[in-house]
């Protein structure tokens, strides 16, 4: 029943059932954790075979030895199977090292301290530079602005994507926003797919705004769906081509999820200037990625259906995860009008919306009986959530028994910290 | 016989002698590279069996699963084997992914823009800012200082080290003057060890110049003697701690030569308060290192004494290499006054001085008949070298009987270069 529609005296009576189902949890010394968007060990278990598959074999197809020096940008056959998860030319494509964030730190720095086209273009000789972020959106992404001293402006996010509108009155008003961020398919933490209308806008920024303006593209879940029916992502590159704007497109992946969290590959695609001059700073931070990694994840994989049928057993692991999750919001909070959910169809996250100031106070009951959550505000710039109202749900890690008992909590926490404020509200 | 006390004619029947062999060699259609420090072949075979070792056993000490997302600055493990290359306890010890030029780089970028202990304390708060490069030394640490925009001082090396009168009265004048490149043991190029009375003068610069100058003590051969016996290197933060300036030394080090060359494991050492400042925007670039390939690497040594052992087989790989070259030098050049060199007890490099505004000749005259040198002026900041004198000799990647050849056409070019040099002036 909706707590709006329920007598103080329902009220009172849930209330009281509920502080004695939590007083149980309390007394149940709980130790879970539901705050990362980690693989399980299920899930890594799927990769343990790379770890020695490459028998001695180190040569690569242009008979290079990947043991050696060499090569800024990585393996060509890497190039050639993981452009297709970025959804480029291998020409477009650069192989790194082991983290993303460390490509799209590096992208930013670049671009802000040393400039796109040489030193004249960077960001910073313009003065103060503003980048925009829908929210709710990934902590990581806003740490790496905060580092850098670029300001962020939040914008809204619909079920299709960024509020367009929006964005496109901000960079039209606003030269010194230099760039945006996107987790444009499983969006995190909110698990949407950005409509194809909203790709095509997005793809036209680019004409909008200056030259050097940056679509930040972490397509971190590009082969993460929890079924092969779910909805595909646009092409933006192929967008951008059709207005000229590829330089504005900048695509970021990984196998963080795919093989090892940490010891997989990350990769990034862009317009074959961008790299050119990409490649001249990265020049000066490294010799080179670590091809031997490089070449035992394509051994691993064959070809990107290998990758793709690997994705299957990802997706029979995480599934029921989500399932769990969803099925307890579904049971405890339905119709209460108490909060509302993204259903995802991949990814790692699940949104969840409280009432409006309750955000801190739900995570902080959890936390007291030993039930830890993503803190409140990491969602958000400068970690401020305005409404304080958004949680983000990460289900991947846990035993499908913890993710219960968890949920068991996080229903009780929400109720009870909505029926509260119902009560001091009358 | 020296080229000082020869006649005209000697010379002249010296020089048609010489341009009938160099023409020889442009008739036999060479190709030879003596350019890179690479490890050959043979030296990267001594840890294939590192794919593979760890028979998916990935689980680490701590009992944490290193295949996932967690710790920023590596193993416990890998700090305890690694920390005894750096010469610092495991508590100062980070070891980070494949690049020590990465830490080096990510080193000075955070103290220049960000700051060693926050933001008022970046250096490039306080204007134009300069670094003592040793020449002749190491192009990459060159190009991290052209690449920040902070300008480079050489200073003289000695066979001890740097010309310590001369770095400490520039620190003294000048307190723009925030670091000094270091490469202490078989310098790049010059193979020569520091002697303890400069590692004590440098572990004191720290108390001479302001609070935030660092010592860049890139000790990239710590462990790589031809032999048992050659020259060891005070430890710099034994005497750092008697004059209290553990802040201004930061230790770095790498398995590049040890297991694969890019695909090793890079650490740094340095006090524990400068790691946290180091750690906390380290934290914005990446979530962490692939701490797989250091549970690898940790496994195949075993212990210090294994990786020790490990060091013996490239030195045997390593040392007739070395004598070739010395060997050619030795025959072609004693005695004639056209060139000194160094003969080095481990490191990468030999080091050539010919006759002051050769080397660009020499060089150019080797690369006519298909032998390729390190480019001139490679180990002075800004690619110039005021004397145009130095040229690296880099024996480790080709095998023997290239060498023998290269070295052939090398003291031809010297003598070709020099004997017209002499006949020109006269």
């Amino acid at each position: 029943m909706s707590i709006d529609q329920a007598s103080a005296q329902d009220l009172q009576a849930q209330l009281a059932d509920l502080e004695k189902q939590y007083n149980a949890f309390e007394a149940a010394n709980l130790s879970l954790d539901l705050t990362r968007g980690k693989p399980n060990s299920a899930q890594l278990d799927l990769s343990n075979s790379m770890d020695g598959i490459l028998n001695s074999a180190y040569v690569t197809r242009a008979g290079e030895d990947c043991r050696n020096y060499g090569g800024l940008d990585g393996l060509a056959e890497a190039k050639e199977l993981f452009s297709k998860v970025l959804g480029v030319s291998p020409q477009e494509t650069l192989i790194g090292g082991n983290a993303s964030l460390t490509l799209m730190f590096q992208t930013l720095a670049f671009a802000h301290l040393f400039g796109v086209r040489g030193a004249d273009s960077a960001w910073i000789k313009e003065g103060v530079v503003k980048f925009l972020c829908p929210v709710p959106g990934y902590d990581r992404h806003f740490s790496v602005c905060e580092e850098l001293g670029i300001e962020m402006i939040p914008v809204a996010m619909t079920d299709q994507g960024p509020d367009m509108d929006q964005v496109e009155a901000l960079v039209k008003a606003d030269s010194a926003i230099k760039g945006i961020w996107c987790v444009p398919r499983f969006s995190n933490p909110t698990g949407i797919v950005y409509s194809d209308d909203v790709v095509d806008r997005i793809a036209q920024l680019g004409k909008i705004a200056g030259a050097h303006f940056r679509v930040m593209w972490d397509n971190a879940y590009a082969v993460h769906a929890l079924h092969r029916e779910a909805p595909e992502l646009a092409n933006i590159m192929d967008a951008a081509r059709r207005y000229g704007t590829e330089d504005s497109v900048i695509i970021f992946g990984s196998t963080s999820k795919i093989t090892f969290a940490g010891a997989g590959l990350a990769f990034m695609g862009t317009s074959e200037e961008n790299l050119k001059y990409f490649k001249k700073h990265l020049g000066m931070v490294t010799i080179g990625p670590d091809k031997v990694n490089q070449l035992r994840h394509v051994k691993f994989f064959g070809d990107f259906d290998g990758l793709m049928t690997h994705m299957d057993k990802h997706a029979e692991l995480l599934k029921p995860r989500f399932d769990a999750v969803l099925q307890h919001l579904e049971d405890g909070l339905k119709g209460s009008d108490m909060g509302g959910w993204t259903v995802p169809e991949g990814g790692y996250f699940i949104s969840f919306d409280c009432l409006p100031g309750l955000a801190k106070e739900i995570i902080a009951l959890a936390a007291a009986v030993g039930v830890k959550l993503t803190p409140a505000g990491a969602t958000f710039p400068y970690g401020l959530d305005p409404e304080d109202k958004n949680i983000r749900l990460a289900p991947s890690f846990p035993a499908l028994s913890d993710i219960n008992k968890t949920m068991e909590v996080f229903v009780v926490c929400v109720k009870l910290a909505s029926i509260r404020l119902k009560l001091q509200a009358e």
